[in-house]
């Protein structure tokens, strides 16, 4: 392929970040965009940077046949069927995380996927962060040996409005699933069992929607590592986002990024300005180089960096998460399959409390 | 009280170093030491520092109306017998943790110096660490507002011989039971629930004692904040000792300490020394100062710093995290009270598991 | 101004890089560029980013009426006539530093400017760094208060080849120019005295020309505050780039900026990647801003943020900095309007030692 | 030499640290001390840690047959009387920097030691704290090949009282001195020349006494390599101690010590506690070690670590870095064999000037 011609199906905040990048690729051209409430504002700024096609409906995406590949970055609700109409249509897809709320319908994606032969990337974007990919990288040489422990600390600024709340699905699906994907990335293995619990610390909006907004869940990995995420929704210093690998041969962390090097010292401290904000600033050239090595899947005929399987598993030990507080112990990803049983326990221990 | 006078029962490492330390101290007179294995080289050593009576039997400091506290060094099994005889006869105690294997047991001991209305100051040493001890003060202030998380990070430079691991009680009693302590501290809340996991993966040795040498806590406190350890039996880059607190309005982190402040830049990366190597290095300071404590607390009437109270605390929590191990659940430390249906629980559990 | 039309005379390097930057700047069209050297590669380069002329006359550039301003990017000893002719034809001037080897020939170049009303901004890229931007804010809000101290360390990874030493007018003229405007920079001070000395330590091509590749050099400020800079033409462990302003109520440092925040502690030491290798990676962001501040100047009627007299300053520095190894004395800028004077010094100087 | 008996000259602030570190040492034993304003308060200090003579006159410990070796930290203008006498009495010595503020003197006392053939070490301090020794180290073992540049920045917290600066004798031998020393035992060369200048910018008092508050000085090292110290009277965020060697192969830097590691992330910024406040602090360790090191040069028959000459250099540095201030350029330690022609030369620029 010489040229890769590609439509952006929703244009939210991520939608247009994605084209942004898109348009600065060479051998990329940004050939469409839709988004179910395009207006002028849209059609402008299309019209600034020469993207042909605006429109309300996905669908028109999907029927160019001059379209090789999709960006699907609408709500999470809309990502299954439209996974799989672009899988029929033969398109290739990068998705927004999660692929759904639901495993089950995930799965189904993923078999659309698979029986098109068409390829699906993931957007798990902190997997390119520098800092991150220096990590798997010292991880895979074997610098610091076997790896015993993954520890994630993930915060945010602040948290996001009530009325994503009511809809997120849950810290552990909405937040903490980055933290599971890179759990997997850095230590290269399966998670096999999770045990969560959290407490509403920040903000009581996260009580009336059944949420947590503080949590620490540790992992049992296949072969015995295990690991530990911290997660809060506020951080009044800035977006946190730190992990540390330790083996049998040493230790790699990684800090934070701050905006500069600026070091202050004066007659109260010694200060240092804040770590850079929040995502858009910390994971501004990851989102580059996600895109560009999807670009690259296609163009060169490379695998994808992330995939189907890499986003079920992350939606899993959310799901494994969720169980866990319910149930008050170690859930394991096998256990999933049969949430009856899961669920016949959960009356049980309920029935019992009450 | 002008002058205190101290007996040592125990002279292994631990009872030297609080030895020396107090021949140091003004106001205090070392007056006496004990060892069931006393010899001719601590004749020897007491005779070059002064110490007028060396004894096989720590009955002998006990019976001696000249000695006002006892430091108790000897084994852990003998703690509990020590702590009884010496309160009955009126002496001031300082005791290295745990007070014993089985909180039972160790209530028995606080009773008894309740009764007697002695002071006992349980062996908590990295309490007076300067790093840690800037933390709480911090956290005291109110600098980062209301603690929602404590982190620890505690790992040995490398693991005890087998014949110490055979007896140590296990990971969380040997050395989780340092971190309870320090988490308790940090945070100034008490422990409500445990769940603790683990796997063997520096030394085949610990399994052969149904012990673990890599663990990861987490940890519920009065009041909804959360917590979380890692321990692990070995860091070949030496002594790893941090500590996390996150809440409302801010962080505070303490790195490890280094012998210096040298970065060396080559061709190759740039460098440091590694941290200190271990406990007698990191902690030197630290020893000094609690034992001050202790001295200042008879001398002066204060309060002892680290009570018999913290020490039962910590036991509980570790009693906790074993049968968190073995339930693969959470467990509140309220439920240590009714061992029976603990140990039925975990019948039933691994015969299920059969 | 609405739509700001560019011309780049020189595209070695530097000149590239200016294009590709001012490439994707909204509101800016590079509408020509010429090369002494210009072919088949140059014209294909154009025309891979749509640019419509490729000339070997940079006068081309010059007599183009729709051109606005011009980049001066070719060799050296082309700037002053080529600041001269662009003047004439009314164009704004954008000219790499120096602006000339020789004070007298600079002053005629930035006469024709006045004269001709156009602006003239110099490329001191460093001022637009984020790190040193920060330290200049800092300086400004009165966070270290009366700066007393400036101090910069400037090192490149690796000496230039020897045709490259031969011409490039010395260490003071090519390498410390830019420490001389930083220095002028961050205190908001002119320099008013130079004392420098220097060795050949790295590479004994240097010596064959006169030159030195290792340099201390101190300054003097109007007001009394001082400065030193370093230089070395090779640090094995990358570019290094470093500053502090120390005053009368503090003191700010910037560091090295690192590819990663990684750091590994094995059983050897802990350890961190090397520093950004050199001026591409380190300054990467600092040519985009500093084009598009030359942009906005003229789209937006805003002051150049370096100027003619600044890039004047810097030359006198270096050259007084030169005057002060042959004579070993600090040399006065004031001085060097009378250089029989100091010739006839120098040759005194000369005669007493042979 | 199986125990060493000491006797300090001159019981002030310095003479107490080193009594102190003297009375913790084995095979040390503290026999007297001398100080003349010895008073009732000096007599309980002494009678508390069991030192058996006081007396007002020093000559007493010389005349002390059981004495060997004396301390001398009386005032600077006794050194050189002591050194002779202490040198004809046969005692080894231990003085404190300066030996004396005229390098004429110094060498009078350096011959005296020389004949009699006792043993003199020189107070600087600095070169066994914990960070510079591991400089040395590293310098030493090859870690960063040949040195080209050293650098030293050394700021005092606050400038002294006045009486003080009238007769210190001048910011070069009172506070450069240090750095001068330590420039030499870190490149392992010695000074050829120097080259200073300064400005009066903390402290009017300064400019009073014809001395400087702040000042740059440079030096050119035997074989090429570079040095700068740069010094001030007051750093508001405490005492500031850090060097640098940048080599062929490399660069070491140390930091300040800190009193903990404990880093502060807030809404404002990210901050530490300071540096430790002054050389008290700073060089506690060190002055136990420099005292220790003197003993057992004496009981082991080892070399002392810093001897006379080594106190001559920094005194002929300091006094080169003076006339350079007034000569305005760089001096030759070797052209202060020649005081009149410095002084003709000074007469004849200041004529020329006035």
């Amino acid at each position: 392929m010489n040229s890769l011609h590609i439509g952006i199906i929703g244009m939210g905040r991520i939608g247009r970040i994605h084209a942004d990048n898109l348009l600065r690729m060479p051998r990329v051209r940004l050939a469409a965009v839709s988004d179910l409430y395009a207006d002028e504002a849209l059609s402008q700024w299309a019209t600034e940077r020469g993207v042909p096609v605006v429109t309300k409906r996905g669908e028109d995406l999907l029927e160019d046949p001059d379209i090789h590949a999709v960006f699907i970055c609408s709500h999470t609700d809309t990502h299954v069927p439209l996974i799989i109409a672009a899988a029929k249509a033969g398109k290739h897809i990068f998705c927004e995380k999660p692929i759904s709320l639901d495993p089950a319908r995930t799965k189904e994606a993923l078999d659309a996927v698979r029986e098109a032969g068409v390829k699906l990337q993931v957007g798990f974007n902190r997997r390119f962060d520098h800092n991150f990919e220096r990590v798997r990288e010292l991880v895979l040489e074997g610098r610091i040996g076997e790896p015993h422990l993954v520890k994630i600390t993930s915060r945010d600024p602040s948290p996001p409005p009530e009325d994503y709340i009511a809809k997120s699905g849950g810290i552990f699906i909405d937040m903490t699933i980055h933290d599971f994907d890179m759990a997997r990335f850095l230590i290269g293995r399966d998670i096999e069992e999770v045990y969560a619990h959290g407490s509403v610390l920040v903000d009581p909006a996260f009580a009336r929607y059944g949420d947590l907004d503080t949590a620490v869940v540790t992992l049992k990995f296949a072969g015995g590592a295990l690991g530990v995420i911290d997660n809060s929704r506020r951080a009044v210093y800035g977006y946190d986002q730190r992990v540390e690998v330790f083996g049998s041969e040493g230790s790699v962390t990684v800090a934070n990024d701050h905006p500069n090097t600026a070091e202050i010292s004066t007659s109260d401290s010694v200060s240092h300005d804040k770590p850079l904000h929040f995502f858009l600033e910390r994971y501004n050239e990851a989102y580059i180089r996600e895109v560009r090595r999807f670009a690259e899947s296609l163009l060169d005929g490379a695998g994808v960096p992330v995939d189907g399987f890499d986003g079920l598993q992350a939606e899993l030990a959310a799901l494994a998460a969720k169980w866990s507080v319910r149930l008050g112990r170690g859930v394991k990803l096998a256990e999933l399959d049969d949430s009856d049983r899961l669920a016949a326990e959960a009356r049980n221990k309920e029935a019992t409390l009450a």
